[in-house]
């Protein structure tokens, strides 16, 4: 390619279960151009890239046709990196193994990395976020499920089969309350996550059945972790109960994973850092309660630097200037 | 340096609680000379360097002098690989921070490089046993304590500060056992070192006053992983017990592990493998039975293929290559 990199975009995708958001970025971390578009509308893969092709090319000739694009990047729950295979991700549609990383470089005829969420947005933070300049941090991410990204000697952990970095299904407490998911009891997931904010929260509710708490006038349907933010907020006493266990569980394991790997900080990102202090102070407390001597406070805990709609395609978009 | 590789030496020295054990090891990991010392003869750090210099010296001459050892490598409790320090280390002489790498270059006129017990172990495997060719794999040491060397991307994680693997003093079980030695409450080590199948075996005795068991022979300040081992061996149900419980445990442990770095291998290393089955089976058990599906029936888990007397010197020997 004669075209030189300062002149060069990527294309960052990020599949979630509901909805894939895509973006053309340029070298600095700005996004050009935005799209989105249903991740459930096909039962098939090859329908599903070419709706995405149709969508992403008019912004590709708007930047100056396609030989300015260095390549494509994505994120999607069970990728890996190393086949730039989807396998068996249970929220989405595509079944069984899908060969995304392949089927988008046929079609598009660009070169594509591929690998999970989490890492994704490990590899964003690191280049345009709070990471920025570090070679030894974690990223947690806390929506509705828990994932994790994880650096080390300024490189992405992928493991021995690209499956690295699932910290939310380590095991806290064991044969603690159940994941329906997986059918595991007691990981961080569980605890950490919306879900996890919702089920704490009936749990309390249940516990309390005389309590007063501003929760006690939803349905236990309409709980959900924005409502117990709001409540909290209010000054609720039980709701911010549920922000203190959470920060507690949360802390607990961030200690372990800091034994693991030693970082300089551990980034959290996604819906539930919106609680601020509510989280990060008990968080913190339990993380430096839990840790041996020679760990204690030296682990800076931050908020992503980046913009929550953004993250997602801007992390995807990173993976494509690590290419070989 | 003229020396062609293959005709350099490495020297390897292991730093222990009691004893320090050294060798002069070629290339290919074959001890030539080996000798060992107190580590507890010096309250200051200084003449314990003179003393080991005064006993490596006349080896050094042997295989024909200094300019043919390319360095000396050292394994100690708490070393710190990028500072070269050991720092705080609870069952040594010397307090604080010792700066055992530069002193010992200034002594022997020769580079250095320290790390902790467990990450010279794991360099060890890496070039000479069970880990040959693995680029991620996790060690674990079952000794006195519970030490980890982790390997990923085909790099040592030291983490940020040095300090990384100290998979041992993760939190297994919230609120359970205490480990005396440094207050936390449930950690790994203090159920899956030597001095936990003690305290496992200990409790057991107490729920079970009516027991027949081959452990009420022993009194309780004699009985030891060797005697609980032997008593396993000759068929003892509740010193069986113990190994199922151990075991249990450090599945448990080793399935977060692998949660995290999706390891090729863990290597078992330490008294405790002497057990053999008796502690693999419940092991691979509880640790398979604790892992998402994606990681199942993947990981090998292995035994150490080092033999225990050579290991610590031939790991700390390793070091020396891979310098810089």
């Amino acid at each position: 390619m004669n075209i030189p990199v300062s002149q060069q975009y990527a294309i960052g995708v990020d599949i979630g279960g509901t909805n894939t958001v895509f973006g053309i970025v340029d070298h600095r971390g700005s996004i050009l151009y935005r799209g989105a578009m249903s991740s459930r509308n096909h039962d098939t893969i090859e329908p599903y890239i070419d709706e995405l092709y149709d969508l992403i090319i008019p912004s590709i000739e708007s930047i100056g046709g396609i030989e300015y694009i260095r390549g494509i990047g994505i994120g999607a729950p069970n990728g890996n990196y190393y086949t730039g295979t989807i396998e068996y991700a249970p929220n989405l549609k595509w079944k069984g193994v899908v060969p995304m990383a392949e089927l988008i470089t046929k079609k598009f005829q660009l070169p594509c990395a591929l690998t999970n969420d989490a890492n994704a947005a490990a590899v964003g933070e690191m280049m345009y976020g709070a990471a920025k300049g570090m070679k030894d941090f974690i990223m947690i991410t806390l929506g509705t499920g828990v994932g994790s990204g994880i650096v080390a000697n300024g490189q992405l952990i992928y493991g021995h089969d690209g499956f690295a970095g699932e910290l939310g299904h380590t095991i806290i407490i064991p044969d603690g309350r159940l994941h329906k998911g997986t059918g595991a009891k007691g990981s961080v997931e569980v605890y950490c996550s919306a879900t996890g904010v919702k089920l704490t929260a009936l749990e309390l509710l249940e516990k309390n059945p005389k309590t007063n708490s501003l929760l006690t006038k939803y349905n236990k349907e309409e709980i959900d972790s924005k409502i117990v933010y709001e409540c909290a907020v209010a000054g609720d006493k039980l709701a911010n109960e549920v922000y203190a266990y959470t920060g507690k569980i949360l802390g607990m394991a961030l200690a372990n994973f800091i034994m693991f790997s030693s970082p300089e900080a551990i980034i959290l990102f996604g819906g539930l850092c919106k609680a601020g202090d509510l989280l990060l102070q008990p968080t913190r407390q339990h993380m430096e309660a839990n840790l041996l001597p020679i760990f204690q406070n030296k682990v800076k805990l931050l908020f992503s630097e980046l913009k929550e709609d953004d993250a997602a395609v801007l992390g995807a978009s990173a993976l494509v200037w690590e290419l070989k």
